[in-house]
């Protein structure tokens, strides 16, 4: 199996160079050379290079890229080919922002569910969707054959919240509370820190300020 | 100035070990060596090791990091020593979620204006502050002292309000709308991107489902 030998960071790349070539689709461009997609997605050449041929034999050379073919491809390494079903626990304001994302059927997910545990939120109208309580998220999960889950719930929680996630079937979470989730192997996780961003702008800053 | 090499993969690592060390902190351990930092972020202690190497001579062979001393030195490299100011730009859902997470101040930033365009929402209270008209943005943002901005406004809007952002005097900006953004050098940009999140979690759920 190829996909192994992935690097973590190539493999964070990819959904980079999959938004670049929808957007090459959109233009009717038919093939891609590295040199445009490093433009169109901020890197450079060598490095879209590289990271493409971890995925096996795909440009011509002095061609480059079918856009169509690599399209096809990388959204195959992302599993990305049919909708994934993701469920959204926790229905506050980050939550609602989520639900109301519009961005992500495009890009391969569908929110199939909302979960709270406060009573004046459970019933109503989430952009469609209905909130459910928290004592129907194991069976709620299979019912709506879930795979993911964006946990948007109190820190104090989110470990407990996540816990009941794995038991019904979650393996990939993605975790917007500020709290270290501990899970077992075969689930992935990926923690949203808008804190961890603010500082690494700010090391840019303080470089910045002292050169 | 030997910031200069510390190579980005440290610098995104950085927050993550000064949270480790505030934990500690709190746990009154006075000295914490790499195998205890490495377990309480989930790396490695070789990881640790490495990344801390950059930032100068810190530890002393055999007994570890002096856990203040650490503390001090990170949140000198991150340059939030002292409080950063941010704005947030954009005040739908999610702006509002932003401006209402309490994590912020005790991780080195305070908010400390909000603007939109909303007629609706100009004057309302944001959380102890009041939305500001989008007019106002330029001088608000010289008048507050703030240089960072946290860009919430739908993407269509978005690279023309990160123009004003820099022409402001704003260095900094972490995006949370799906666009990517064109800035002059020195300006640092965040994209945060769960579409991204997602889609990296489903690299990994597709990669199990395969093997």
């Amino acid at each position: 199996m190829e996909r192994a030998q992935v690097p973590e960071t190539t493999i964070q790349r990819l959904p980079v160079y999959l938004r670049c070539l929808l957007q090459a689709q959109q233009e009717r461009m038919p093939v891609i050379n590295s040199v445009q997609m490093a433009e169109m997605c901020g890197s450079n050449a060598a490095q879209v290079r590289k990271d493409l041929s971890y995925l096996g034999e795909l440009g011509t050379r002095g061609i480059g890229y079918d856009v169509e073919a690599l399209i096809a491809h990388i959204s195959r390494v992302l599993g990305i080919t049919e909708r994934r079903r993701a469920v959204v626990v926790g229905y506050g304001r980050l939550g609602g922002a989520l639900r109301s994302y519009t961005g992500f059927p495009e890009r391969g997910f569908e929110i199939v569910a909302v979960f709270d545990a406060d009573p004046a939120k459970i019933g109503t109208d989430a952009d469609g969707l209905v909130v459910r309580p928290m004592e129907e998220l194991e069976d709620g999960i299979r019912e709506v054959g879930a795979e993911i889950a964006i946990l948007a719930t109190p820190a104090p929680v989110s470990q407990q919240v996540a816990d009941r996630l794995v038991s019904a079937g979650i393996r990939a979470i993605l975790n917007l509370a500020p709290v270290r989730l501990h899970v077992p192997a075969g689930v992935a996780v990926r923690q949203v820190c808008l804190s961890t961003d603010l500082q690494i702008l700010s090391f840019h800053l303080a470089q910045e300020q002292l050169t």
